[in-house]
């Protein structure tokens, strides 16, 4: 099984060539795409998606990133192995999330050139590298036959996240969703420690919201409310609306979590 | 197989990690992207889509329909048996359009917990019972193990669609397609109680349009036609153009045909 | 294994249907996107996507393009056979590319209808004859099956693409790819002509842009530059931005080549 992740968008022949590739080694993988609209080079965005992701997918997936603005530079490959799965990227620091908290966790240069393409082009190491070598891996090829062990790579400053002041618990808004729901920093089991949740106040651009709801129909349509989202993080949302249009919030803007 | 339907978008992880549940209960089952475009919450344009598209699948498909802006509160999740395939979707009226004119059907209310993943968030019963369940019934699980059967479940109107004045076939436009085509309720069936159809006029908005070709080639480019579309129904359309920028039409607008 | 390359876009349930009328020919066929984004009609942008993409899939995948502003009329079906590989598509020109430079082809007349659905539309033959067909071809039914070989069938002039003015290469932007990177009809072929690739200079709207350069981060953020794309072609772009946006680029622009 083999998952697909870049910033091709869908309007080019990029990820259709990248899935002949690895069709060609592995005529029987089972292909899934996990997201291909990450916006050009927002390594943040694509490196949460998957770290949200990946756990859900059965023991032995490889994923594979691609968001790679790098590309043809002297950037390594990288192939991270994580509690039986495989993860192959530019070592760009898109793999910071997985990496993130990880116990153990084998990561690997790939450089074993007879798992790639006959022809490497300078622009275009998904198709070439990445898709090749993630239809080896699906076919059983063990890790340690693509290159050494990497001690040193690239880290993004995982999300500075959440800190307390106090006992107000304060973070950021990351990112929106397609519903313009405002998924926050601030995970479900730091909120906890703040019980009991029905005196808590949620706190955004000096102004109070609904929360904490349990779901979004527990909001009247039209009106702010907050509530833990899929992914075990503090969101803010509208029932049938967009909290982001509502509020005319920002990426980055400051979340607080407090007793009233 | 399992295809899936939902509103979930194409920039988030949340169908790509209802995928890694499915395949976690079954790594061989067929998946296919039925639409994940519907507009967030519009339970008619997913409930027709649905309606337009399942016969075309091999008996025994899984169709999961995910629109559910009720999701976390006290509605049900529905399993429908209809004509061999099963459909899995809240009880919200999604499934109206399925149920519509069918002969045996049995619904049932899924609520056997032991297939459910075992963590159950308020936010996204799409990945923590629909994926889950969809993949044991992809398996080989009797629906009858899901729960009981119910006699009532939610109904939206199915479309009021069309009715006869007189000699006067009157309809409404349902929805544009990709290439601003109109989609309306009226069916070529009735149309044919006018034949022959050289003489008939498709009028709408107070104008005619020309009508009834065959297809859309038919039509001089710009120049507004109507047919019969694939889906059985009576279309506007603009060769090489858009019926609803060419006619500045809307959702809901009335449709008539009549003899010349 | 079988490709799909439409301009259905993904808001209907067009690409779906197709999906499960394979199916039922097929059920454990291997499906992949190519594209569903080629914009209404497109048959240039269709084209040259899928020349740019088959090589890169197994022998014996069956390739479906289904851009068919025509269908309904009497346009044939064609099925073409080229290097091991099948593809359906109608009669219009959009197989030109496919075709260009080939050497041993067969292409045929689909007529055979015991392989089509029971029902042919005058709208959806993509649903109703290429769909089913592909299903067959898949199952391994020799194309001699469908109908009679062609001499005779549609081309559109393939890319005037490039030519000589003395010792300058000169051709023209054929089309952006999500990044607003600019693809041009030159070939690396005969830009090798040109060495040292060093010395060489791009023309585009008056003005030279960086290059050659080998690979996008060799150029500064904002400032443009000109290297040899993954298709093999010369491509203007900007590191972490639009070189259509940056230089207001059109369609047709003409490109140069030139030494210094």
């Amino acid at each position: 099984m083999v998952t697909l992740l870049t910033d091709f968008g869908q309007q080019d022949e990029y990820v259709g060539v990248m899935k002949g590739v690895i069709l060609r080694v592995n005529p029987a993988v089972q292909l899934v795409d996990l997201c291909h609209e990450i916006p050009p080079g927002d390594l943040e965005r694509a490196g949460r998606l998957l770290n949200w992701s990946w756990r859900y997918f059965p023991d032995g997936t490889v994923h594979v990133a691609v968001v790679d603005p790098g590309v043809g530079s002297e950037r390594k490959i990288l192939c991270v192995e994580r509690d039986g799965h495989r993860f192959l990227a530019p070592d760009n620091g898109i793999l910071s999330w997985v990496l993130q908290g990880a116990g153990r966790v084998r990561v690997r240069w790939v450089r074993q050139k007879r798992y790639f393409l006959p022809q490497i082009s300078h622009t275009f190491h998904g198709r070439d590298i990445l898709a090749p070598v993630a239809g080896h891996l699906s076919m059983g090829l063990p890790p340690v036959r693509l290159g050494p062990i990497l001690h040193s790579y690239a880290r993004l400053s995982p999300d500075p996240a959440y800190h307390w002041e106090g006992t107000r618990l304060q973070g950021r808004i990351l990112q929106w969703d397609r519903f313009g729901n405002a998924v926050t920093s601030i995970p479900a089991h730091e909120i906890e420690r703040l019980k009991p949740t029905s005196r808590l106040e949620v706190w955004v651009r000096g102004r109070p919201v609904n929360g904490l709801r349990r779901f979004y129909a527990e909001g009247k349509p039209g009106s702010p409310l907050a509530l833990i989202g899929s992914r075990g993080l503090l969101e803010m949302a509208v029932h049938r609306g967009s909290v982001r249009r509502r509020l005319n919030l920002r990426i980055g803007d400051r979340v607080e979590v407090r007793r009233r």
